[in-house]
């Protein structure tokens, strides 16, 4: 064993936090980004939140000699914000928009208008000094944000999020050597996300299995010492918390084991400002090919797995009877509104017959009623429509949690 | 290889045309579809347009003996219609929805309210009298429909839809031994979209391979025979059209054919009234055990695929133009509306200042010109925010086929 080729492969992740006219010095950090990438060589990069599409093009240009193939991925109103560096050539690529994520009318939160997604890009990676081949499945993505965790109203979503992307990976990872998975995943580790996602797709977590790790402590990549971090958000974990990750697993006849894992620690190196608010993991992985397949790796046998499915589908169970209430109370709304309407057309019609003609006809109030009126049923209507598709996805996310539990029950 | 062991699988597809309220007779015919299904017992049913989850369940109670396994696909307001009943244990499910699908604004047609979608099944498909295990794949489906042939304005959804199904087979069904998709294209068989799924994935089509054909001349679907269809929309096709199709492939060491291929004609069997607008589809499959693998099969090397993704990358550049027009004007609408908000907004406060004040102030008006205003505000903008989703995924959707051609191109 110990005399099979080995590829090592060099993994780079950053939330990079590049919005237009919002994120603070953002030209200067991309160019640095670009530059660091070009210096340093990796042989993957998979970058979240570079909403410009200017900012990947400076990008492009900048890295194309180290980084000959790259993608961008198109989603949403903004952008899906991923993107992929590559020195390997990608082969194929393909886009998934969750169903759900958040909602349109929480402008100050914006994720809906992200069109948040998990962009897969097939790559073979030849390790050409070593004689390894393996055809890999590296994923970017980052899951919807957490902006309150005591009251968090996006956790039924982040888990219809977890719960599609591991459907996602377990689909389409069928044909892949190796899965790699970088990004912003905006959940702690022990949440019941990361611990579904996991548990049903038997990914490792690159952090927890490093033999060497150098970088902030915990592998925190939201960590106070960045300048550019919320600090009355982290005022709770004095230490920062950690949502960027790198996870990996082997499919059929290979072993990956991760080397090292280093985090950025508040500013980039050798400079004194960090790349982004984020900070970036970079992982160095080792893949060896085995004697022989290592058989069915997918859909582990991990006895919690029931355990973590039954605590996701009660959460996803909440927002679903959440999301029925706000369905309700705004088909409710338009339905009063439209009464309203309803009721102003007949005094109206009744004016226009002559009826009650000794008092004035109180036109201007009249007509500001009517127009209120219209918003509210035209805004309500569109909430209901809204919340119906989210009823609709939680109950068959609720739906496929279930078939899932009762195939892991039987199993044993 | 003769005496290799053979699943026989009877497969039944239909657009059922459920829709409450508004089909024709429909409680009736989801009886009559109900009676004949578990009369026929097939092995697989792929359904579609069952828009009302109590038509499912009344179905999926009557059904239970002869198939008991079964699965609604819920998606976008009203559904996606889609849903599979099999005599053979549904392992894993998973839905893609389109990221394109019409217009909201476009009421009549209403194909955006369904949230169409793929809906995949892995099924174990155990031959038990034969002894043959073939993980199966099926996909039911439906894609945006053709509303007028002459001037398509849906064209290029329709293709991105094709084209997403074609990547999402490629990227699904490399574990299954066979796949098979069951739906209502909304494609005519010699049309660009059919041509691209075809090439780009290798499914063949039942109809075109099948040994012994019975039903509608040239197989077609929607009939005039059939009381329930728009016989002004067949005008141009006195035969009719073929929209339904069943589609299938052997990815790994198995072979399929299509013994036979029956479509109703116009009516169902036995009775006065036809099971919906559109025909029946009911092939039988013979899936052998090949000797040797059958090899990577997916991605065909045909020369002719290179034209027909460029032919399908030129509709969608003209639809990208298309989404940018409409992006701009609605964007300048908005504009408008805006400033002309602005505008009321100085002459008020001039009133209010005392300016003009020997005039008196036309109150009533003022007010309807505001709401007007304001109306047209929020409605540009939302469609400046869809047209910029859209023209995002049809400019997505041609740089994937960009790739594509660039491949094919470098292959020979």
């Amino acid at each position: 064993m110990e005399g099979e080729p080995t590829l090592r492969l060099r993994i780079f992740n950053l939330n990079c936090w590049a919005i237009r006219y919002l994120s603070k010095r953002r030209q200067q950090r991309v160019r640095l980004i670009g530059d660091t990438l070009r210096q340093e060589g990796f042989d993957l990069v998979l970058l979240q939140e570079v909403w410009s599409e200017q900012d990947y093009s400076e990008l492009k240009v900048k890295l194309a000699g180290c980084y000959p193939f790259s993608h961008y991925f198109r989603s949403g109103v903004i952008g899906s914000g991923l993107c992929v560096f590559s020195r390997f050539p990608i082969l194929d690529m393909l886009l998934y928009q969750y169903s759900l994520n958040g909602y349109p009318y929480m402008l100050q939160h914006g994720d809906w208008f992200c069109g948040k997604s998990v962009g897969l890009g097939l790559g073979g990676f030849a390790g050409s000094r070593a004689g390894v081949r393996a055809p890999l499945l590296s994923l970017s993505l980052q899951l919807h944000a957490e902006y309150c965790r005591d009251k968090d109203a996006y956790l039924p979503h982040r888990l219809v999020q977890a719960w599609e992307l591991a459907q996602f990976i377990r689909h389409t990872s069928k044909a892949a050597d190796v899965v790699l998975l970088g990004g912003d995943l905006n959940m702690h580790p022990e949440d019941v996300g990361i611990r579904l996602l996991r548990g049903w797709t038997g990914l490792q977590d690159a952090f927890a299995e490093a033999m060497h790790f150098e970088g902030c402590k915990n592998g925190c990549t939201l960590v106070p010492d960045n300048c550019f971090t919320d600090k009355s958000e982290l005022l709770p974990f004095p230490l920062g918390i950690r949502i960027d990750y790198i996870l990996y697993k082997a499919i059929s006849s290979f072993t990956v084991k991760c080397e090292e894992l280093k985090t950025t620690t508040g500013r980039a190196p050798g400079v004194d400002i960090p790349f982004s608010d984020h900070e970036a993991v970079m992982a160095t992985l080792h893949i060896q090919r085995q004697g022989q397949p290592a058989g069915a790796t997918l859909g582990t046998a991990d006895p919690a797995l029931a355990d973590v499915v039954t605590e996701a589908r009660a959460e996803v169970g909440a927002g679903l009877r959440a999301a029925r209430r706000q369905r309700y109370s705004s088909g409710r709304m338009a339905v009063l509104a439209l009464l309203l309407l309803l009721l102003q057309a007949a005094a109206a019609l009744a004016t226009l017959a002559g009826l009650g003609a000794e008092q004035p006809f109180p036109k201007l109030s009249f007509c500001l009623l009517a127009f209120l009126a219209l918003g509210v049923l035209v805004l309500a209507t569109g909430l209901h429509l809204f919340h119906t598709m989210e009823v609709k996805m939680l109950h068959g996310t609720e739906d496929q949690m279930w078939m899932v539990l009762r195939a892991l029950q039987e199993r044993p």
